[in-house]
């Protein structure tokens, strides 16, 4: 027989008991925000056609794409994120439904990053997409949830910051840069690097020295938009800029109808990673000492669907990095504490098949009246037996003896106090539940 | 820019809403009964090592892998299925702690199988492992959860049968046939073949006609174990095989006190496509005319663990097809209907902000309650909302005018009867639940 010790591959991770616990209270919570605001869930498969993801997702992700040969020949790829996918799924069947398709989904994405970045490579996001309209109200829409989710983690320190696509367009022109994405993924990097690094970068970019006076300036309009919009508005002067910072305007009015005003902040130094964004982006960032960077981000794609065939669309939405929140939660004591091992533990004394079966009859009353309940699989003695109910903190033993059994008693211990009462084995169930509150 | 239509990867399919709530509903039914049963939640990752799915995985399984290599070179594929994986996180881990560990997943597995079988690449199974008892204790445990699962769907209309790999081998070895592996494959593909195919079938591979005779007396023994029993006894006569009957003579004794023995069978001629079962086989099959098969199965694997590098640990679980089962409670109107639209659709009138801002302030009280509440993102006129909300059969429309608003109310329209009503603004979250009813 072949003996070997396989690990599991570098930069995934097994989710043990306590890991999923606290992974389903949080997605529970996010889910009933997500559903309360009428998203409907959605999931699709877990690879597409690679060049569904070349089209439109950025450089960095397409480097980073888990893409292979199946036995058939096709190229394909395990999705690197959601929203790729849907776009593809509106256009293959949703085009003609009414609008907007409100959409959510909660599942795993995959990225080869490189291993010192001590990033996952399989990782988890809740996400939502509004596909159809393009007012400013689905943006605020997507925001407000996205705050309203945090929110319903207990998480209250944290921001969203709200950048825009069309605004570093527009400060592109003016400095008179013709590789407007290159800037975007330069002055989208400027957290990664130290001030002069970032200047050094610009002006390796071509930028003349009073550009680079004009993007510090730009990274530093951040805050709250009574404060930012009017130093905005003297640094744009084109139309186009003017009405875009006018729509953001409104969409600070609109959350604040939303009641989450306070955790909305401008940020116009943003820009994201997806090439795929064309106007409003955001992030949020939770101030942590863990390393962590944003714990989610979006934005509004209102050329996806086209590119992939559709009739134009817009459309916006956002995803929260699970495996980014939970840390920051579970730092800050947000998580409850999940109690997994059973509530009581049933043990026979005896092979006897007779005492056996009433074991398991007492053990099924039991998980029929919703205890978790387990009986002695091992058929341990009872010393044994109550060492491995203390072990594992079980509140409760059933204990079932021949005589018990001839009088149609059993022996109901509290393993806190060591206190035993015999009680008739059809009463266990409810005396149990007595006892467990 | 580039558009092209791209469909989702042959084999696979996307769950939309609908999809979502029935697979949550069946999940959650599943889910409770696994842990009332004291198991839990674990998540291994979607890839593994090539080699851990072949060193113990059935040709069958090795060649439907999706194996590739990852951009470091590695050799990886996606998980055929999750009891591999399980034991490799056991062995990593959890050797040293009590016994038996009792984990349950629910989560999707991926097989490159022939097209024209209309299976998925891509599907899903909620499943659980029992680790660390060699008990038939442990096997009851299994099967009757399996049995109780079915049951919490409102599924009545099945049974698990119950095969064993240790009568197999010595009905191999009583047939003098060597390669006891390949005849156990033989007799797995028996329904899915004539029998006049079964019997050349068996020839070809070698037995005699006398042989054949015991092969198909073999396949006959299927049904309840005081019909069975005493034919196996007569068949069987090694030391071995009697042991092995008696062990499944008391498993059926304590499926009755699990409550589950109506829907339980002997199957002799089951033998289920791993290679890494050691013993107790079954297979649950629920009668339908949708041609699907086995709804689920499971088995003891007792050299998995230490195949895989652990120390010898006898184990046993099943899992169960979701794709499968999902069809049939569907064809017997088993599950819920699921109202996806939201309850309540709120549309303003005019284009104000203070107008906008009030319908955002009343659909967050709304959603505050409880109440899945939109409202209307595009701006559409009164008619026009109307007709949105009737098409989507929104039971309530909340409507927003001016006038209204200058008195601090709304009107509600019951969309069902038409009619409506002016109430104030504060006390339309409660109006509205008491319509919602």
């Amino acid at each position: 027989m072949v003996k070997e010790r396989i690990e599991r591959v570098k930069g995934t991770r097994d989710l043990l008991p306590e890991d999923m616990a606290k992974r389903r209270w949080v997605f529970e919570r996010i889910r009933e925000v997500f559903e309360v605001y009428g998203f409907k869930e959605i999931l699709t498969p877990t690879f597409e056609y690679t060049k569904l993801f070349q089209l439109r997702s950025g450089e960095e992700v397409v480097k980073q794409l888990y893409a292979f040969k199946d036995k058939g020949g096709r190229d394909i790829s395990l999705r690197p994120d959601l929203t790729s996918s849907v776009a593809r799924l509106f256009v293959n069947k949703f085009q003609n439904v009414p609008k907007p398709v409100k959409w959510y989904y909660i599942t795993n994405m995959f990225r080869y990053e490189e291993p010192q970045s001590g990033r996952l490579r399989e990782f988890w996001q809740a996400g939502v997409e509004l596909i159809g309209s393009a007012n400013i109200e689905a943006d605020a829409e997507v925001i407000a949830l996205m705050i309203e989710s945090y929110l319903s983690t207990g998480l209250k320190d944290f921001t969203v910051n709200i950048g825009d696509r069309v605004l570093l367009d527009e400060f592109a022109k003016m400095l008179g840069v013709e590789d407007d994405i290159g800037l975007m993924r330069l002055i989208d990097k400027k957290d990664k690097m130290s001030r002069e690094d970032f200047i050094a970068a610009l002006k390796d970019f071509g930028l003349s020295d009073e550009a680079v006076e004009k993007v510090l300036f730009l990274i530093e309009l951040k805050g709250k938009p009574d404060e930012i919009l009017p130093k905005a508005y003297e640094l744009f002067k084109s139309d186009k800029a003017k009405e875009e910072l006018k729509k953001i305007e409104e969409l600070f009015e609109l959350l604040k109808a939303y009641g989450v005003y306070d955790y909305a902040l401008i940020d116009f130094g943003i820009a994201r990673g997806f090439d795929y964004y064309t106007s409003i982006v955001f992030e949020a960032i939770a101030p942590n000492d863990l390393g962590i960077g944003s714990i989610g981000g979006g934005g509004r794609y209102d050329n996806l669907i086209e590119v992939f065939g559709g009739k134009p669309t817009p459309a916006t939405g956002f995803a929260i990095g699970i495996e980014r929140l939970i840390p920051i939660l579970e730092s800050k004591g947000l998580l409850p504490s999940f109690r997994l091992s059973p509530d009581v533990f049933v043990v026979y004394i005896g092979k006897e098949l007779e005492v056996k079966a009433k074991a398991i009859e007492i053990t099924q009353a039991l998980r029929k009246a919703g205890i978790k309940a387990e009986y002695d699989l091992q058929g341990r003695k009872l010393r044994k037996a109550l060492e491995y109910a203390d072990k594992l903190e079980i509140p409760v033993v059933v204990i079932l003896g021949k005589r018990d059994l001839a009088e149609g008693k059993a022996t109901i211990r509290d393993m806190a106090t060591g206190e035993q009462k015999s009680v008739a084995i059809e009463k266990i169930a409810k005396e149990v539940k007595e006892m467990l509150g």
